[in-house]
């Protein structure tokens, strides 16, 4: 008993001490709090009214000071505006307002984001990024800051038209329909990134011979099929000649290609017929086959089947496919405006297939192909002008209440402008004469108000203005008015004195205007999508930050051929607005 | 040995408990931490570009889910546009900043104040408040909000003139001037005022007997002095002549009053002389003296003697004075363009003292006398009005880099509509033709451009507007315009149908122009002041906020007296603006 009691009291002292040890750390580790911030705030005076608002009583309310005390942390009630409450924290005189009301109640950004091996959070008052101007712009240069663009990303192109080789819009009706300045825009993109982006690899795989037996692919002839090289006169080479019946297996050629996606050959049909080339997904491993198809359906998709209509093809012509994006719009396809969201990506170009009677050559891989891109839309452009000079819009568009709709058929300003800058950079390419005649003949809407199907409005009676949406009322859209007037740019500087006079006298009527009524478009802390606000005597119709800096890229862009300082002052103050800055209050 | 082994066991038995007992305490307190947020905040999804600004990569960062665990509350570095770092706090996924960089990054306000034992934190987007409009507004009741305005206790007012009864402003120069725009508003006020507050208790401290033997004062007429009760012929009553050396110590009237501190009586003089008011205040119970002296000095201070010229007052005449202001003006004199803060207050009138040759009668003290006020305005309006029917003003005026100054001599649109609402409210009390007659003639300016020293512009060949600072360039200042389209209002339904002619026509021309501009300037989170950034090219001019509210007050009494839609609409969403309301985004 004796033992045990000495025992215990042994175990008694070492739990003693342990006890006493657990108590320090822990008194230890609860006064470990965060330091007070610096002293009370600062109190944002409120200037005295002037004689014309004399509001005698108001204050800007102001903090307390700071007690002696070390500063307790503690949840605090805040009461916003009188309406709602908040949890907030307390230290002292500071109060902390919790990010995610603020991020709601002031529409502004935030994440927690590692740096340094710790975290940090990320504010930003705005999501949307200006790029840089580079050099001064010129007609036949990088566009804007469209290298960085991907029109055929976008969730509301169904897809790349097989027929056409250009984008297809669904913005403004699940139907789809090719919309000019998507498809302007699509080839401008493409010509940009051409000259920002180093040329790529390509990997051949059929040349059908250079007559040393050198360029032969690796085929594969199924029983019922036959594969043949043989001369074209027309193009003056050996083409490979395949012949297989619909329902075999078809020709096959052994690409296996695991780096990039673009797939690119010249085709002749002789019967209906098909290319299908197999991929290797990210689905699983899941083989998916593009259907490259004589007809002119536009997309559809049978398991993980995907087909495009490529037209009849009954003579030569190169088609070539972004393997990506056929397979994402294929997997994503939709009767809404919006494909739908996949996270489908392609791992391996396996093969291509021929079925049907025709001609193949010059089988590539690449990562890019930009200039076929480009090509395809100036080409489209070329094609779909009408005997006006415009590029009719086959989509009812209803910009907004108060405002009569387009009807399908409508020209846009926009459109006129963005195709010039495309037409102007196909024609300073090939020195087509038809490029640069269609690109003069699109100025004829811009002569032409609403009523008569053109794009022009008049400010006040004063203030000539280029219409994205030839509304009635006018809408003003600003956007939309400086694309036009770099399209009219483009075109005056490319046709010459003589042929772009038109253009020119268009550039400097826009410009005046222009100049004078930017001011109409800041709000000073941001800037307004359009003037229906006085148009149709509402609430601005605020841009968002994309068309803010949407705006910026463009008055950059301007003030690089025009030294006029309200381009560089207008940039300046409306970069500021990005980052919370505000014009003065007096 | 062993009793102490066996005592120190048990001692440390209670020592173990003790200390297991504080751990689990130490250990309870440590675990309370503040609660967490309610899971992560919502994500303000970004909406799909537009064609026509398709910025592909930006999406709004969003913030990372909660982790399982308790959260921690630590301190986390807030990266602020990649500019600053401010320290927030971090409690698992919720992240608090500080109001401290909150107030001064937005511009918004906040203070902790008591509320139900407890302190909360109220956060308020504005400090100006707007006022609801009681009944439809009438050209006899009160003016706008101006029962809540007090003119003459701004910095800006020098003081208020002995000669003429009015404020002095050294608003725009330091050597004073008279205003019309603050005098017709001190007129305003005080008309105002006297419509919502009740009848002042008027104490009586001398009237010259009643012919009974009531009325007369307490006196003391030192040697050398006179004081005689006679009879005025021209006023038929009673009066106290006074005859004392200007080396005198002059004859006294007990007053003692310590609750209302505005003195009247009715005053002749036969020579020079004073009356002079003791007042105990309280800067440490010193007695300050008052003098109105008749000379045309403005106002003078010497240790604690203040001086008002009153002029010489030669013929009967009421001299009403606010003690308070007066004693305030005296000891903040300054040679600067505002009057030094001071905290002095008047306690106690003690007594009244007159000396030189002159006659007394009618001497009171009361809480107000508005009505004095309101007609000092008016007839100063009337005396003051120029042959042009303007009331020039006399003080440089440089409205802002890019406007020419404005020479002394110029008109406001603003004073002469806030001068007619006053003269029409004397005209209906008094019926005397001459307010009328001044009011109508007020009209002339309006009729004339800036160039011809009118205060009419013309917005776009379109609008015709009413300048309150007919600067070159025009400026169009919205609160300025809107008073005068009030005083037009309240012209044109005193004068009838044909004399008020004119004034109608032009407020219904100012109000065609109201209605088609007033989007111009709404910036979609609040107000702009003038349409300068338009006429100069330069940023928006914004309102602070209690311009914001007046533009909000007069809105409301103009939506009271025209029932269009816009003026209901604009008031519903500038009201919202204070609270952090914005016009939506595209």
């Amino acid at each position: 008993m004796r033992c045990l009691a000495r025992l215990s009291s042994k175990a008694l002292l070492v739990l003693c001490s342990l006890l006493a040890l657990l108590s320090l750390l822990l008194w230890t580790r609860c006064s470990q709090r965060p330091q007070p911030a610096p002293g009370p705030p600062e109190h944002p005076g409120v200037p005295d009214s002037e004689e014309a608002s004399p509001q005698d009583a108001p204050r800007a309310p102001g903090m307390p000071g700071s007690a002696g005390r070390a500063p307790r942390y503690e949840e605090i009630d805040c009461v916003i505006n009188e309406e709602q409450t908040v949890k907030g924290r307390r230290e002292g005189s500071e109060v902390f307002l919790p990010f995610s009301w603020l991020e709601r109640y002031f529409q502004v950004y935030g994440r927690i984001a590692q740096a340094d091996g710790g975290e940090r959070f990320e504010f930003s008052h705005s999501y949307s990024k200006v790029y840089a101007q580079r050099a001064p712009y010129r007609p036949d240069g990088v566009f804007m800051s469209f290298e960085g663009y991907n029109v055929e990303l976008r969730d509301r192109v169904k897809c790349i038209s097989g027929v056409e080789g250009v984008p297809l819009s669904t913005q403004w009706g699940p139907q789809g329909y090719f919309y000019p300045i998507q498809i302007a825009q699509y080839g401008l993109s493409h010509y940009s990134k051409n000259l920002t982006e180093k040329p790529p690899h390509v990997e051949v795989y059929e040349t059908a011979g250079d007559g040393n037996g050198n360029g032969n692919g690796e085929w594969t002839v199924p029983k019922g099929c036959s594969l043949t090289t043989v001369w074209d006169k027309t193009r003056l080479t050996g083409v490979k000649q395949f012949s297989c019946p619909e329902s075999s297996e078809g020709v096959s050629l052994e690409l296996n290609n695991g780096r990039d996606f673009i797939i690119s050959f010249d085709l002749k049909l002789l019967s209906n017929g098909s290319v299908s080339v197999v991929l290797e997904t990210t689905e699983r491993n899941q083989l998916f086959t593009v259907h490259y198809v004589s007809s002119t359906q536009l997309i559809a998709l049978r398991d993980r089947d995907i087909f495009y209509g490529i037209g009849a093809r009954s003579s030569w012509s190169t088609l070539t496919r972004d393997l990506l994006t056929d397979l994402r719009k294929g997997v994503g396809l939709s009767n809404t405006k919006a494909v739908k969201q996949t996270k489908i990506m392609p791992k391996r170009v396996l093969r291509l297939v021929a079925k049907g009677r025709g001609f193949l050559d010059n089988v590539t891989i690449s990562a890019t192909a930009h200039m076929a891109a480009f090509f395809a839309a100036s080409r489209w452009l070329l094609r779909n002008q009408d005997e006006r000079g415009g590029w009719p819009i086959m989509v009812t568009r209803k910009l907004g209440e108060g405002f009569k709709s387009l009807d399908p058929g409508w020209y846009s300003a926009m459109a006129q402008g963005q195709a010039m800058s495309t037409l102007v950079r196909a024609y300073q390419l090939t020195k087509e004469p038809a490029f640069l005649g269609a690109a003069l003949r699109a100025t004829a809407p811009f002569k032409l108000p609403a009523e008569q199907r053109g794009v022009k409005a008049v400010f006040m009676n004063r203030h000539d203005w280029y219409e994205e949406y030839p509304t009635t009322p006018s809408s003003f859209v600003l956007n939309g008015f400086m694309y036009a007037l770099i399209g009219l740019y483009d075109l005056k500087e490319t046709a010459g004195e003589k042929l772009g006079k038109e253009a020119r006298l268009l550039y400097e009527r826009g410009m005046e205007s222009l100049k004078a009524m930017l001011p109409l478009f800041d709000t000073g802390s941001g800037t307004i999508y359009d003037l229906r606000h006085f148009m149709l005597g509402t609430a601005p119709n605020l841009a968002r930050w994309d068309y803010h800096t949407t705006h910026i890229n463009q008055l950059q862009l301007l003030g690089s051929i025009d030294d006029a300082p309200v381009f560089k002052e207008f940039v300046k103050r409306w970069k500021s607005y990005l980052r919370g800055g505000r014009a003065k209050h007096n």
